[in-house]
């Protein structure tokens, strides 16, 4: 039963890249601590750049300059 | 002062099914644990059903196959 | 498939107080939007009192000082 | 290494306020706890006012009572 | 600079089996979306039983009652 | 009526750490986007650092490895 929240910059992540996201992390779990896919849930958040800030800016701001 | 986080997909939920699920959620806790509902502060996120798995899959491809 | 994650300052909750937030908010989701129960998950978040703040003060100091 | 999760209502925070966040609780989490800003991540959710309660009820309804 | 959020029933994972955890999630996010591992964070939140609901009931009593 | 979570890895933080950081981070959504701090709540959460990841590595494991 557990629950995966992935936050991830809005950078056009297709429905396929998502689909293996959930997929892997789903047999992730599964191999590493045996639990049930059944009740494992997993939630994707995309993130528009301005509103992600990594050493103190944003993430817009990073790019801009080249970082 | 609680927090409550209430995710779903989106489903096309009304403002007044969500005003209920404030106004529900806030009783409950007032009801069950005596807290103060007016710094009990509820948000609810809706989620893309390419976004949120269970089972290994997306809600999308779920439902495309009728489960 | 909702997730509802609800946190609460540490103040001695039962396991039965925390069961009937559990089915409480289970129910509010069935009755309010039709969602399954079978995959709706309820995380419960118990926290300091230190460690929540409200106002600018944590609740330790708001209690200290009779608020 | 510290995570934040800001979560504001939908309410034309622009760019420069949210690169103002940004830099401020970034600097605070350095000045307070020596952490390291440039492994310290801020996230900015914002959230409809229809999907944010407090008091029982959604913003949306609160601004619309006036209060 | 993806954040990860894992949480799980507090039910004795080990050290190696949460370092497996965290290597695994960076290592899909690099494979899947070409994310920086440097900069992914993954964070594995354990929640005692009691506080952890499916179906409307705790984990605790559905284990209880041999769901 | 902001909601500021702060995960950070469990090092000893003091309560008038934590009690900075929550005054500071409360004056900081105020001064930036006027908030009403009466009703702005921040959460921190202290994490262990064989639960938190980064570069695909613990912070428990990069501790030993000198990094």
């Amino acid at each position: 039963m557990p629950f995966v929240n992935i936050k991830i910059t809005r950078d056009g992540a297709t429905a396929e890249q998502k689909a293996t996201l959930i997929k892997g992390v789903t047999q992730l779990l599964v191999d590493t601590l045996g639990k049930n896919p059944a009740t494992t849930v997993v939630v994707i958040e995309e993130v528009d750049t301005d509103n992600w800030g990594i050493g103190g800016e944003s993430i817009t701001a990073r790019r801009k300059a080249g970082k």
